[in-house]
């Protein structure tokens, strides 16, 4: 994709996603050009981080100019592969899961939940948000029959790995965990974890022990 | 709290609850010492990785040896703060709100929601996993009646930064946004944002553009 740049780090990787929404709405607001400075205000992001995270780019903008919108935008949108729909699968419809159902991620992103498991039976045979919901024993047969690659993990900690385990076979690559289970996957599998007790204890860590700090996270 | 550090980086601060789970489990199996490749394949971080945070706290382990494991939870208790549990309040019991209920931080860390906020009727009075839910007005006087600092705003994104101004003249000092919305608050306040179309996004765009990468998140 981005064949002209070397491997960037995790961290500017991780607010790509971020520049791009905030970008889209500047286009959609008739906006040409944009200074680090604005940026940095909208995104919450330093501007010293978000020229250093352009840099890993190429020449995005110019001193004193800011940067042009309608390039910018044209660049995140080749750079996050925006004109490709991702398919999406969810592993679990409790309350996480049935939020993502509803969250409907298309309006901002070219990611789309296309299909959903669980084992409850007055959940398998509906849908929640046009999206519809099988059994758990359907997985392998249906992420490969829909060619589906990533899929967003909610269900209880207890049976995480069992069904990691499946997800392996059914030709997964990429676990978005919201478990709080460390799952084992062979390494050419990608997982993402995001535990929401960890999210709370980091923020209570910082109001702690940093509660002048004024930086962003 | 650690007063015989100098300031540790974000990314290694931000690991400390995840060691610090694991360490729990250790010394509940009875274990006396771990190793840290040990460490490393339970937690999913290079063993690098946990080196260099454990360095920022001193000589926690011996070469050959590896880590004390009475040592490590002692120390990360003190870290963390652990003796004393931190009540949180609950902005939003929607789906994902609910799931925050459901998921009682209690049984492995000291934070708890106390008190949840809605405008829905059917909700208001009510309450979830015994957390009672009380209406949107009520924000600033039961927060300040129960001396509660710490929030998870759950909101729809078009409301989230009318309330956030209403936490703010709470007193609230910690905020764990889960609402895509960037929230413009005084320096003083920190935020904590955690946007699942960002996480998913970066998902893909890693699986993309880095497929033979097996670095750990």
């Amino acid at each position: 994709m981005i064949q002209e740049t070397a491997k960037i780090p995790q961290a500017t990787a991780k607010r790509l996603p971020l520049y791009y929404r905030f970008i889209q709405n500047l286009h959609s607001s008739g906006k040409q050009r944009v200074s680090s400075k604005e940026l940095s205000e909208a995104v919450k992001v330093d501007s010293a981080t978000i020229r250093r995270d352009f840099s890993y780019f190429g020449a995005l903008g110019k001193k004193g100019y800011g940067y042009n919108v309608n390039y910018l935008l044209t660049f995140f949108r080749k750079t996050l592969d925006q004109d490709e729909t991702t398919k999406v699968g969810l592993i679990g419809v409790g309350n996480l899961g049935t939020a993502f159902l509803h969250y409907n991620f298309l309006k901002n992103n070219n990611t789309k939940i296309e299909v959903a498991f669980d084992v409850s039976p007055e959940k398998i045979g509906s849908d929640i948000s046009d999206v519809p919901i099988y059994h758990m024993d359907d997985i392998e047969e249906k992420l490969k029959e829909l060619n589906i690659e990533v899929v967003i993990l909610t269900v209880p900690a207890h049976v995480a790995q069992t069904i990691t385990d499946r997800l392996i076979d059914a030709d997964v690559k990429g676990i978005l965990n919201f478990t709080p289970a460390r799952l084992n996957v062979p390494p050419a599998i990608r997982i993402h974890h995001i535990d929401l007790a960890v999210e709370l204890q980091s923020l209570v860590y910082f109001l702690k022990n940093y509660p002048q700090d004024t930086e962003m996270s």
